[in-house]
């Protein structure tokens, strides 16, 4: 593991998303950039101290070199360490999980993508979101038809937690999140739209030819945006909306998808994520619940039956397990960015570098549209913002 | 009543909401231009066929000239008609309540407010969701301070009953309101676009400055818009997006309104109208219902105490009460478009003309935004499409 | 009407649901036992004060005997003199609207009972919750099968209004309700407890063979029982159970339905009237809405289309609607305990004084068990509680 | 572990939920009395074969002389085999975590309860439910006196999975829960009423002094009750109802609390667990978060920050982890049975085998009760039906 020091939140959810089924070990790592505290890490954890390293780097060579070297690094850096980093270990022969969003500009995402593939290395990401079983049979559910056509998606992800100057108070989370040099270009959209853009590329397969962002910063003082609206033309002339904050005081982690096709429509919120809504035209409304009637990768990513509630970690694990059991298959011939090769295909439903990068380039995009104040083709890479920074 | 005969929707709430509270009499119509329509209509109602008139204009000459006429008219007819019937009462010195929204030019918009204010005549225009007790809680915190400096207010207004070409079919309500001539320019923006705007206004208090309009028709064949986002620039710094649609699949009549302030949060859902929740910051939600804690305008709109649910025929009666009280308190000091007059203000508490007319130009320049595909000032009239239809 | 002066709740609420469809028109009253309120009240209402009488037996002689004399008495009294009133109206051969409990002894139930059909009177008993249009719809469902053979019913009416001692606070409906001589000799049970067991009786259509009663007096100084909880053995071995409260802190109105068949379920709750749940097997929710897709009686009890929601006063006015219905169709030929005579049926879907009395025989029946803490057959006269108080 | 091989549900369970905090590793198992069962599932969990064992009493014998023998045995096995397996490892100086119901005679109950206090060990039993951070802040909040003196609980368990007799198809979960000889003398009491109990002690602190059951079979051909009503006389004359049933169609697993004290009430929901919802006398509710604004226990027994939800299995390692800390404050200081020694008691906040003693003495009272149609004392055991079985 790279991060995921003192202090850090997404480390911990990362060690329990891997141990709960039980195929992973964790055994060395990198936790911080300060080495003592990585050091802490590692006797809190338990590790060889001989495989907690000062730099991901020492760590990328140490364990390629040895015998019972580590198959998989997880990066759980601020986002501007995780190019370097995934470049390191997928170099040294390493398959990968990073945090979102894979990297900061759009040359990075191509290149780590361009070198998965080319080294057939797994790389996943971790969107976790869609490692919810609803999820899953949303994303079914329209592939099998069942809404019609597509017609109109309405993506929101609100959070409230930046509602004040959180960064200017110390706070490890909100410091990193809202330095530009250590996040990227974007707050916002880097961090949660990108959760949102995913989920709705997931579930009904589209992706956007053009958009029209404004983005905002609300609170003062404040160095990126935190708050923004996107317009989507998604493929077949789907009409999107995406809806995203850090500043709705009052919201936790509302990340609620709708679709609405010709024949029925689908809502899911992440913070009720057992359930799924399909909406009819006369009004009438089923709810289907995890564990219950639904089947297939619904199915395949639950642990427990109807009524017993799943959550955030069971679904991180999800990806987790959709990338041992890719690893399993024997990395050579199965890349990140490429098909998953033999055997059922729901058993490696995870993100990958790919889904990483359509990410990246979304948000690079919207930060365009919104300062040209017009419509952005997504394949319009003039002005690209992550070239002038 | 001019307008609501046989087939129509709208004219038997307006007969309901009048009739609940003991303060109207129903007593003279014009109830279709299909004069043997509007005949069985007033049998069926148990009128004097001598007050049945074949027009509008018919019926404000000679119940103005009778010593027991009309003191309101009630406009129910399809958009078109709103103006010159409303002309026609209010040159006749009788008061006005007429159905949203309220004309379909920005000229005749602001004709009918300088006519009422000149005549002193009272003049509602029953943007009725505004009459919900919860709604007039959410104001009166809203201006109270509860929610500190307001921020960011989503509001959406979903409807999927134009799912299909339904104005193809034979369809009373499908087909007027989808026909330009009879609707005006917009369908989805003038039906429910302007109650979102108008709900959006009066609980925060907020006019939009700019915005940023994208229309689209989603149903092939028909003749209007069916499907609309907008971006809204509002007063303060406030930023603002109003989704619109009358082809999601499975809405039924999905009006709710966020808005999100520094210090709290509120939440209100006109399918779910007794309630009102209240978000902090630390995430804990407390949801108010009517009749129960609230006090103020919210009591004063109630009939009944907590658990024992209102809906939208009382909504809609509080806009007819509130329009009984204004002219009971003498027309001739009091316009529809000017100060409540003494006594308590919370019984007159009803959209006006003038509301209406705000409406009228919201939709115009939304239009003019999504042809232009650029943010449009509120009050940059040029190529007003109004001028152009 | 008689009853439904200053102060009281109810009679406002006869008032609105009456007005509602223009079936009604108040032209006479005896509001109040102290006159110059009854007289203040007729004012009010604008009433010939002629027609506004001491006592309701003048009321009942005057009106007999005058040719435009009333169809129908509501009586709205406290419960001790909806027994006298009734009487009084019924032996004057005109139409009766009662509030419930009908009466406070299984004696006099049974004596309005054989009256109303000797005389071939109408007679209603507002057991306004079977008004919405959603358990019309979960009765017609149970009707058809859809649940299978029933198994189980849980009924629940929780109200935490007395959760203090407000009778000695001067609270009118608490004053009259609290006391054993006015009100009869139950609290909750009399209250509410038999618009629970009216509502599972429409729904299922099942009676209680026998039951086992827990009746609780919580806050000290109260006369009569606050708290309860019933069991029931219903007809075919169904399983029932009660709850009852006056003293739920924080429960407003919340009267709740479940019903489980061997093939499914359904769950209805009061204070979310317009949406009635079915519950599948697999564990899967359908969730119906008036006004949308349902069809039939829940249709014909329905004002406007689904999204618009309906409340209280509405299914309150579908049970006048129903009794206006009924006295048109004749009322010669149909009594309250009779046939509902030629016609769709659903016209004058109603509660009867049959239903009445047997909300009396269960009140009485649940206190002779809680008495004696054992079960008691409903045919078990033994010791009847109202020959002894 | 003991029990818990191919085709159990709670050992996979028990699995993760001592993996997810990194406590526990399962090294040794006798996990069916089917030895080659026993020894697929130790491959599957890639254990030592040497220490997959043919029977408890090996396992117990074997481990407890090795150096590096087990810390702690968990019990998975059906209800039966609880008492012997338990009481073998506690001989062998072993702490033990045990499935619940804990045993199937009162005379059992106590003997455990005696014999690991005696031993000073740890035995903890998994009323995992109890393990939920919100069931924390409940019991935190009515001992902080929140909601005043407590006058009512009603706790519901209603499950739908026993419809039908899925006994007799041969599913293994049904078939030994629905087996007398393997269950003990009660089935949906057993199984899931011990849960609402223990839900109910452990938020309010209360325990029956009398109660008043009534059982029901209602799937013709069940061994066993398999619904349930069951009324209690609390602590301080607080009214309890409990409702039970597992031929509730459509109900997955749903466990509800309700607390309604003089001031406010509470209410939380198993398959909601995320939410604790607080009732206040005017109407309004509070709805409170795991992970926002509540602190003490529930903050620490919660792993991630508001609105990304926790579930079933997090609750579940709550126990678990409880267990871990106690053994490792010293078992020869701190008995299942006795007080929790130093330090933070929250970090030992599971339950323990007095809690399991209870359940099984609740529900024995309540098979008498049902049988003699009468209230019956706790502590009256006369006609013990386990002494009669």
């Amino acid at each position: 593991m790279v991060g995921g020091g003192p202090g850090a939140f997404i480390g911990a959810v990362h060690r329990m998303a891997a141990a709960l089924d039980g195929s992973y070990e964790l055994v060395a790592g990198a936790f911080s950039s300060d080495v003592s505290k990585s050091r802490q890490t590692g006797e809190e954890l338990a590790l060889d101290p001989g495989r907690v390293y000062e730099t991901f780097r020492d760590m990328a060579s140490a364990e390629a070199s040895r015998d019972d070297g580590i198959d998989v690094a997880v990066i759980v850096t601020p986002n501007h360490l995780h190019y370097p980093a995934a470049r390191a270990f997928l170099e040294a022969g390493i398959h990968v999980i990073c945090d979102k969003p894979l990297v900061t500009t759009t040359d990075d995402a191509d290149a780590l993508c361009a070198l998965a593939s080319q080294r057939g290395l797994v790389f996943a990401v971790t969107y976790n979101y869609t490692g919810y079983p609803m999820v899953k049979e949303a994303r079914d559910r329209i592939r099998a038809g069942e809404l019609g056509e597509l017609r109109k998606v309405v993506v929101e992800y609100s959070q409230g937690w930046l509602r004040t100057l959180l960064e200017a108070e110390g706070q490890k989370q909100a410091e990193w999140r809202g330095d530009p040099n250590r996040a990227g270009l974007s707050s916002a959209l880097g961090d949660i739209g990108t959760h949102a853009y995913n989920l709705l590329h997931y579930v009904t397969g589209l992706e956007a030819r053009r958009l029209f962002a404004d983005l905002g910063t609300v609170v003062e003082g404040r160095a990126m945006e935190d708050d923004a609206t996107v317009l989507l033309d998604l493929d077949g002339d789907v009409r999107g909306v995406m809806i995203v904050s850090q500043i709705a005081t009052g919201e936790r982690n509302h990340l609620r998808l709708r679709v609405y096709g010709s024949e029925k429509a689908l809502d899911w919120c992440q913070e009720d994520p057992n359930r799924l809504r399909i909406l009819a035209p006369d009004g009438a409304e089923t709810v289907l619940f995890r564990g219950g009637e639904v089947g297939g990768a619904a199915d395949a990513a639950t642990r427990l039956p109807g009524g017993h509630p799943e959550g955030f970690i069971e679904a991180f694990a999800n990806i987790y397990r959709g990338a041992a059991e890719a690893i399993r298959r024997n990395s050579s011939t199965f890349g990140g960015c490429s098909d998953p090769g033999e055997g059922d295909p729901r058993a490696v439903d995870f993100p990958t570098v790919e889904d990483g990068m359509l990410g990246v380039y979304f948000v690079h995009r919207a930060i365009q549209s919104s300062l040209a104040e017009r419509w952005i083709d997504m394949n319009d890479g003039s002005a690209k913002p992550d070239t002038t920074a």
